[in-house]
């Protein structure tokens, strides 16, 4: 973790943003996998640990607005415990680490939390997400475990969201140290690239990678020929000459920031030209949004300048045609990339996603839009200094959509669907970066891995065959 | 997925085991990890698996034992989702591969189990051991989600437990397949046992190597080089020469079915001849428990014969004394090895444990003991051709316990505790094999991963320095 101070210094900014009531603030437990002790790797809530930084599952804290009084709730291990598990920490001393002095059995959650209740007081909580949390948070609120979520506290989640939008130092620090990480998952995934390895072989050597750098991954890995799928888990083809092989992947530090990155590659080694116009696009969209992205610009102005280049460059290639600028104000560009631009990230890859992704990203002067494309941009606000954000612009020929929209005579005048019905099949190309907004413009988050075309053909042809 | 027969056969067979009621068999949904949609790789409910093989998230089934009926209950995807996510299989067609005929949308399994309810008909579940599912099975159930593992029913889980103990030949074929990856895993790990290397590297490539074999890890991995922690999931350390790395490990297949080893290698290459001296009584009581694995013995007689072998060695070296049969029947090697000799494996690690760790491993026959080492003896029973148990003896110095009991004057007879003392900081060795019970005997699955001394020595001094 952190020094003791970071985290005493997060709850007094919290505590400076809310002034009743009390916040319940709940740890992890492990997640059952296919039976009660058999679990999945413990992560710990986001929250607990933005505001304690305790990586151990059993754990829940009450700050109290009012009186300042902050409690740690957990069990300390019996002797039969420590035979099984070796020497634990004691509870006492978990909470010494974080800066609290008070702590209690778990049970006594219970009764601190109704003592606020029966004064009155609000308890202040972010939405759970977890089916155990919900029934620990029911019973420690008396109410039924599905309708905790809806009594979650708007004030408490926007001052969570104030606080963890903008980074400390020694977050960046993390993270950056981190990104070493995320490179080798991409570059050897780029030197698997070649016929005969399958997406399955390649998705377990960079989560192995990612264990290996010190933490699980991310978000469930995404390493597929078929890259115009953007939800696909499924790992079951074998690579072939030809294929473009999509890679979005991400690592979980040691204190859990993630990483977020998208690679595509040509399978063998050399993009055709068709390949290659197209990669180029999306190439210079996440250098045009890059270079867009500085304080005081909102991100869904860098949406924008995303979809534009994209549009401009689908244009030239014959594959839109009208006004651009018409085009990408009706969403004709969101044929091909039906997502948006980004995302903050932090300790989670989406940052902050359990709170409500509306509250994330998006405030009074930014508002979430309907339409078909624009709808999907999670982070839309204006930018400051120290946020993190992905630049993940993409190009994808998804059949199913290109039927929905042609079937509708959808944006007749800015799509030749002559054209765009021989790329069917041709697949998806998304390039991810993560990028530091800093005071006068912004970065790239380590090293950046090899995007341009040439470096990458360079990348896959030094590996494995 | 095994063929459609293979699933009709096991409802036909479970069939034929009740005769009142329904059961409700429910699938798994994800797994949140940190925000609701990023989520755990997706691990289908093994009963689930067991009687239907579909292996998605959201179904659930209900079999009516008086009727026959059989219902699968799901959602079809929309063509939005299809957009995201690419061709999905239908609900119905799912149906088909499980050889049922009858889907209904998933709201509609509260309405049917209702029915059964008013009816009086037992409703026939297993314990459910994740929250979301506690929930879901609360509501359909009219009842608390915290009141649903109670009312889980026995006969049920004794028939799911007669049927799953005995394995069928697709089952072991689908096993022994699989026994490859386990192989590379622990031969990785033996080869990256050289100082300087840490724990996390090694654990981060071999939850790799399973991964891509086909399966996310069958457990959290334990690969220490404090082996006497017996639950130790802590990768921290920097292995160092002199150190013994011991290494559980499992994996995946494909259809979930699980495979468990360990080995112990001697960082560098060699052991030490203190080491090799426990080593050789380690590998000589798994060799006499694996001769003593036969149809028509207890899996309890052979634990004893393990703990016999133990004492025997441990005598001969000076750290036991005494009859070693009053030794081992007073359980004073317990010290030693405080664990069971294994436990039965299939679709789960410990297979069946989500039902109840004493119906699966005992019965009216071979009760559960309470004495301190043979009480955690997960599997007891008479063995049957087709079982397939884990052998997997161990010795280990944990400081905790020798103190415990040296402080409480146990044992006092049998253990010779001034030479124990100058073993603290030794570690731990255990040697695990998959053992398939035959029509006359017993066997290992697959090619047996190096167990001598002198193999394991080779193993590691072929590996990377
Ligand atoms: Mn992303
Ligand atoms: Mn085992």
């Amino acid at each position: 973790m952190f020094k003791t101070e970071v985290y005493i210094n997060r709850r007094t900014n919290l505590k400076n943003k809310l002034n009743k009531g009390i916040a319940l603030i709940m740890g992890n437990v492990e997640a059952s996998m296919n039976y009660p002790h058999n679990t999945y790797h413990f992560r710990q809530d986001s929250t607990f640990l933005y505001f304690f930084g305790l990586d151990y599952p059993g754990l829940a804290a009450v700050i109290d607005f009012e009186s300042g009084e902050e409690i740690l709730f957990g069990d300390d291990f019996t002797v039969d415990d420590i035979i099984w598990m070796g020497p634990q920490p004691k509870l006492a001393d978990n909470a010494q680490k974080a800066g609290i002095n008070k702590t209690f059995p778990f049970a006594r959650l219970q009764e601190v939390v109704k003592k606020a209740q029966e004064q009155g007081r609000p308890v202040h909580f972010t939405p759970p997400y977890r089916g155990k949390n919900m029934m620990t948070m029911g019973n420690t609120l008396g109410v039924h475990p599905g309708k905790v979520k809806e009594m979650a506290s708007v004030e408490f989640i926007k001052a969570c969201i104030e606080l963890r939008s903008t980074k400390e130092l020694c977050e960046l620090e993390e993270m950056e140290r981190h990104m070493g990480t995320a490179y080798n998952m991409h570059t050897t995934a780029m030197k698997l690239a070649h016929p005969g390895r399958t997406e399955q072989e390649i998705t377990g050597i960079i989560e192995g990678i990612s264990m290996s750098g010190g933490g699980i991954v991310s978000f469930p890995v995404i390493c597929s020929v078929r890259g115009e799928t953007l939800h696909n888990h499924y790992h079951g083809n074998t690579l072939k000459q030809g294929d473009l092989l999509l890679v979005d992947a991400g690592s979980e530090s040691p204190l859990h920031y993630a990483t977020d990155h998208t690679r595509t590659s040509p399978v063998g080694g050399r993009f055709t030209s068709q390949q290659k116009d197209i990669y180029q696009i999306v190439v210079d969209t996440n250098n045009a949004a890059l270079a867009a992205t500085k304080p005081g610009i909102t991100y869904k102005e860098c949406h924008m300048i995303a979809a534009r280049t994209i549009a401009c460059g689908l244009k030239e290639l014959g594959l839109m045609k009208g006004d651009v600028d018409e085009a990408v104000a009706e969403g004709a560009h969101a044929l091909f990339m039906p997502h948006g631009l980004g995302h903050m990230i932090g300790l989670d890859v989406h940052d902050m996603e359990d709170y409500d992704q509306k509250l994330v990203g998006y405030d009074d002067e930014v508002q979430p839009s309907s339409q078909f494309g624009l709808n999907a941009l999670r982070m839309g606000r204006r930018l400051h200094p120290n946020f993190v954000v992905t630049n993940e612009p993409g190009i994808y020929f998804i059949p199913a959509l290109i039927d929905k929209f042609r079937s509708e005579n959808k944006f007749t005048d800015f799509i030749n669907y002559e054209k765009v019905e021989k790329y069917k099949g041709f697949g998806g190309i998304r390039l991810e970066d993560d990028v530091l907004v800093t005071e006068t413009g912004s970065r790239i988050l380590g090293e950046r891995i090899p995007i341009n075309p040439e470096d990458v053909e360079k990348m896959v042809l030094s590996g494995t065959k």
